[in-house]
């Protein structure tokens, strides 16, 4: 039996029970590197599951040959392989089943919270959210903007847009041995600039500035470390790197159908943090901001909204 | 402190181990029962924590003073409220965090998997879904069709449609005890029928029942019972109860964006039913099929998506 287990959100105690059983009981154990070199080591899984956890880097799970090994004997013994998030997050782990079908290997997929739902922890509600869309880094000739006409779209339709963050993790060779360099995460400002840049390429009256509303997801499910921070998108491109958190980073654009109650879960939280921005957290750390929300967070979350896309007040 | 935990698909081991540590150490258990009345009973769930589980129903949960009995003493004490999937599948939870909040109350959310991402266990690519409808049980004076607004704006930008079922589950007072009548659960072919009845009213030809493709998604992470059907709307509508397997169901319209990778994750299980169905499952119970499919499924899948929207087969 091949095992694809999604690990959750944040560390190793998000796996499921179930998840839990099926590594405990297969003789090999991989780790999808790629999308999970954040935020859980290869050794602290080690040590809590009590076995040797073998790191799959993006080649081997999308090569051929890789994949065949991870996917050896696989018809006789339970190999697992752990992903961030849920197993249906990545286009490679649907290939990698795919391959496992076509040996006629049994397959399993243990089911895990990903950003893709996660994101409700904004308290934007999840059936008001079109299309999601990719950002890659840009380099100087390569900024590929197919990503505007998905947002237009949404806009178009009064959606918010779920913007997943590019995540870089080059590696090379180095004396006969893969060298991996630190990875590099998309911050939020490198994001919203990018977003502008191509609105001021296209000029189509998608995104603005000082209108168009976003909030920032840092670490969602992740507590102590979870940010989210809300306001125009300038707001978010002037915003202090620490106001952001750890990565990784998602970002929302919100919609033009936002409704009231979904600015009101920010409120009771949101603090002012200068820079014309509102926080709408949810950590249980600050139970004190519930009554109003601090320094006038709450207010100016309310106005911004209103202001932005005539959000009816109470 | 309160907290909400997400249960997750499908029984007790779909909890996560962040989960159960709240669970087990909180001084009351709330299980919310309107949206977990199906697959996880109260006493499975008592004898697997050990405690005590009380069942908080939807007048509990969204009444003010309902919720304000589950948030008694919360901010001295730890209290937990147990949801089907993720947190914040549903409005309700939602209000009753923000109640927490208005009352000064620590929150905490612990994610899990939901339907909402989970759906990408059908193949298709989360990306390319755009926004979630709910369909409610029509009644001879009651047929909302705004629905239909929703899945017109996906089916013109290409996307898939997750459409969540309606659960009824009536209470009434006898003897002064409330009475739960046994929930009914919105089957697929009554949801395509109620689509076809809103087509046929509207007839903006959003939906055409031989060429529309769906996807039936039933007990999704429920491994043995999970069931997996594809084809036009009229073949879910003819296809055998006992083919899409027990309740909870969820219904996919399939966008025309559909990708040969999307139908080709299906394609290796896919089995012919008889009514023009294909069979796209994923359970592990049937390696065999992996080579090929059964009875002529893979063809007629790859025939379907082909005729229906122009998809290239390699």
């Amino acid at each position: 039996m091949f095992c694809i287990v999604g690990l959750g959100l944040c560390d190793e105690k998000d796996i499921t029970l179930r998840g839990l059983e099926a590594v405990k009981s297969a003789s090999r154990v991989y780790l999808e590197a790629y999308t999970s070199i954040l935020m859980i080591e290869k050794a602290r899984l080690e040590s809590f599951y009590g076995k040797e956890v073998i790191v799959a880097d993006r080649d081997m799970v999308e090569s051929e040959d890789g994949s065949n090994e991870i996917l050896k004997n696989a018809d006789k013994e339970d190999v697992c392989l752990l992903v961030v998030g849920d197993p249906f997050g990545a286009t490679t782990h649907t290939d990698i089943l795919i391959r496992a079908r076509q040996l006629g290997i049994p397959t399993r997929v243990i089911h895990n919270a990903s950003i893709m739902n996660a994101v409700g922890a904004s308290g934007l509600q999840l059936y008001n959210f079109g299309q999601t869309i990719s950002l890659v880094f840009f380099t100087e000739t390569w900024k590929p903007d197919s990503f505007y006409d998905r947002i237009k779209e949404n806009i178009d339709g009064g959606l918010h847009t779920l913007v997943l963050l590019d995540i870089k993790s080059d590696s090379f060779f180095f004396r006969g041995r893969k060298v991996y360099e630190p990875p590099r995460y998309m911050t939020v400002p490198q994001a919203v600039s990018q977003l502008l840049e191509i609105e001021n390429m296209r000029r189509e009256g998608v995104l603005d500035p000082d209108k168009t509303l976003a909030i920032s997801m840092g670490r969602v499910g992740g507590f102590d470390q979870q940010r989210i921070l809300a306001g125009p998108l300038c707001s978010l491109l002037r915003a202090s790197p620490e106001d952001f958190g750890p990565p990784l980073h998602s970002l929302i654009i919100v919609g033009k159908r936002l409704h009231h109650l979904e600015v009101e879960y920010g409120e009771l939280f949101a603090e002012d943090l200068g820079e014309a921005i509102a926080v709408a957290e949810e950590d249980g750390r600050n139970p004190e901001l519930g009554q109003q929300g601090r320094k006038g967070g709450r207010e100016l979350w309310r106005k911004v909204a209103h202001e932005a896309y005539g959000v009816a007040l109470s």
